[in-house]
């Protein structure tokens, strides 16, 4: 089980990751067997190849992203961060909480997020 | 599929439950074959008498509990509160994120609870 040291900072790289907008570094996190379910009940995408190609989208979008809240707990954590993503039409925010599972060595091995599409709003 | 509506209601009542101080109310929010897990790792309680055997020991502390995030995705939520436990040497805050899955009539089938020792503080 990794240190909870190591599961916070590669949720804080995950989260850095979002917003500097390179696929290939926020797939890089995970296993290479890993599962993403984003958001949680739409399906689930399995292995490092579908997993980039779901992230290929922050390449296409500019997003800026903030850790609200951590909780470590045994080889998992759970996040609620804030997503604003500029859209042509004005920017949107959203706060989702993630769920992350990690292997030995830190990579993530599951990502599950809870949001929807009421919890999206124009940005303040 | 429970509403989203009925999901968040079961979230909110379960947070309040807490702080009432009932364990059967608390534990009649589950489905009868259902588990829980606080905190993940910790090791799964299941059916509704190791459930409301858990939840005895609310019963014995004054607590005050605040839902400070909510998202609904699928059958599941993911949640955000605070609680705050007044004990022999102080108030103690903790802030868990916690996932409960729900079955057709809105009932808990499982809750798995995200934090550690390290997250306890002192109440502000």
């Amino acid at each position: 089980m990794p240190e909870p040291s190591v599961i916070r900072d590669v949720v804080a790289r995950y989260v850095e990751g979002l917003a500097s907008g390179n696929a290939a570094d926020v797939a890089a996190l995970y296993a290479p067997e890993a599962t993403l379910e984003d958001p949680v009940g739409s399906g689930v995408h399995r292995g490092r190849d579908a997993i980039t190609a779901f992230y290929a989208d922050v390449e296409r979008v500019r997003m800026r992203t903030d850790l609200l809240a951590v909780r470590v707990a045994g080889d998992s954590a759970a996040f609620h961060f804030r997503v604003r993503t500029e859209l042509p039409d004005g920017a949107v925010e959203v706060e989702p909480i993630d769920v992350m599972t990690f292997d030995e060595d830190g990579r993530i091995t599951s990502m599950r997020a809870f949001w929807s599409p009421e919890d999206v709003h124009p940005a303040a």
